[in-house]
């Protein structure tokens, strides 16, 4: 089902709409001093949720937010219940963490207490194309600066990601291509990347710029080795993007894309590609072991 | 006066802190979708807003908020009555503009209602210390990212500041400098900055890196020229830095500060700077144009 009802909790309990929470001195507000998770919902169930927590954990250690894991497993879990109560069974379910109060100056206060909200939505529109079709991408010019502390991070500072993401307005594309100041492929606006090339598959490093995924966690860790696909992390420069046989992208919401066609910056074709046989070897893989993901 | 109590006003309506606004689905908190600017109130006046204003509309235009720039005038004009109805006539106003509703991916909706949320808040501590004394300062460790698209704006993505000014929590020091990813002298934490070499002053570009402070553009227009003290703008390197002879910091709450001494990242000296006749004839210049800076 879907709902445009609203669902939020605040530390564990639930909020509604109308309730009273001042954030206008939060720190998250005030200067992005937090991080957000994004999870599939999928049978009352958060099947990648120890994932996202582990990023969520290495992120607030990077941003200087002491929270605790289990106590924001708690609170994700009260949030499904209340979810559950209200007869929602998919979707999506966002922990927002911001580091509180205090929106006077950079310094964090003495004691930071960690605000987390928890929140609904429906599936993305559009999920089922990215899921079964080839999709057709762009590149994006707004490039990814170079940040190593900040790197891998999914934090509330995403400017870059907006202004990439609204270079196009068409709906022709289904994700835009992103590239760093050094000119290294790195990522999707919204997913991590995965190039074929002649004889191997790498993925983007994203230690100096862009999002440690967690699919792309998923895909590194588990489904290439379970098709015995060898995968390397390296940098990835324009020339290898210009040589591959095939694209692939990954969402922990929306799961894995084949790219059937790449546009530059101008919508004039930098690359089509053809149907993968190890893509579709990876595909069914994940969808046997993760069958949200059908 | 100090006073304890908040205020704030949403598009020009006063509002109170346990007023329900709902900023849980707001891009601001979701992406530091926004802007934000901290206007200097000496005696019911806000003497630089439209310096502040001008800067706001640049950055909107850059993250892509349309805001009319008479209409943010009104509704700071009449936070300034509320304030004033309360008898507050000194302190800083807050003024953040966020691209509203809309947390559900990174494209921006097809109509962005913007947001502008007025506070108040007192003085900052230790501002006539900034004033009068030679300040202390020390190197941050975190580099600002190249990012020529977001460069010079006050957006809502500060994690970079955040991590600089939590490298230290000794009184020691009133500020840190930052560097650029490419070894460049850019700017304060919270200000930007001028350096005296022996022919010449300088102060960093900030069109790749850093903000561009409404004191460091009074600086550069008004008060260098009315004292007949060339002043260019240009990359500043380290070595440069080193053969400083006198260096002052800006910032349009704090004023104009002298530098002391600098210390590195392990806190040890890097330099100390003796008085300096130049700095406090641009000091008198300023007072006496803008006698809030006293």
């Amino acid at each position: 089902m879907t709902t445009s009802k609203s669902y939020y909790s605040l530390n564990g309990q639930p909020i509604a709409d109308s309730l009273p929470l001042n954030l206008l001195d939060d720190r998250g507000l005030s200067y992005g001093h937090g991080l957000f998770e994004s999870i599939l919902m999928h049978q009352s169930t958060l099947p990648l949720v120890n994932r996202h927590l582990d990023r969520l954990n290495r992120g607030a250690n990077a941003v200087g937010i002491p929270i605790k894991s289990d106590l924001i497993y708690n609170y994700v879990q009260l949030f499904l219940e209340q979810l559950k109560g209200e007869s929602i069974s998919q979707g999506v379910v966002k922990v927002i963490v911001t580091a509180g109060v205090g929106g006077r100056g950079y310094k964090s206060p003495d004691t930071i207490e960690a605000r987390v909200v928890c929140s609904y939505s429906n599936l993305p529109k559009g999920i089922e194309d990215y899921r079964n079709q080839a999709i057709n991408v762009r590149f994006c010019k707004h490039r990814l600066p170079i940040n190593q502390p900040l790197a891998g991070i999914k934090h509330l500072n995403r400017l870059d990601q907006i202004l990439a993401r609204n270079e196009w307005t068409c709906d022709n594309y289904h994700e835009g291509l992103m590239f760093s100041e050094s000119g290294h492929l790195i990522e999707a606006v919204s997913g991590n990347i995965f190039v074929k090339l002649a004889d191997c598959w790498l993925t983007p490093c994203v230690d100096q710029a862009g999002v440690s995924g967690v699919m792309r966690s998923l895909m590194l860790e588990e489904i290439f080795p379970a098709c015995g696909i060898p995968l390397y992390v390296k940098p990835i420069s324009m020339c290898e993007l210009a040589e591959s046989q095939s694209l692939l992208l990954c969402n922990s919401i929306k799961g894995l894309a084949e790219v059937g066609s790449v546009d530059n910056h101008d919508n004039q074709l930098f690359k089509s590609l053809p149907i993968d046989e190890q893509t579709l070897m990876l595909r069914r893989k994940l969808i046997e072991l993760y069958p949200q993901y059908q």
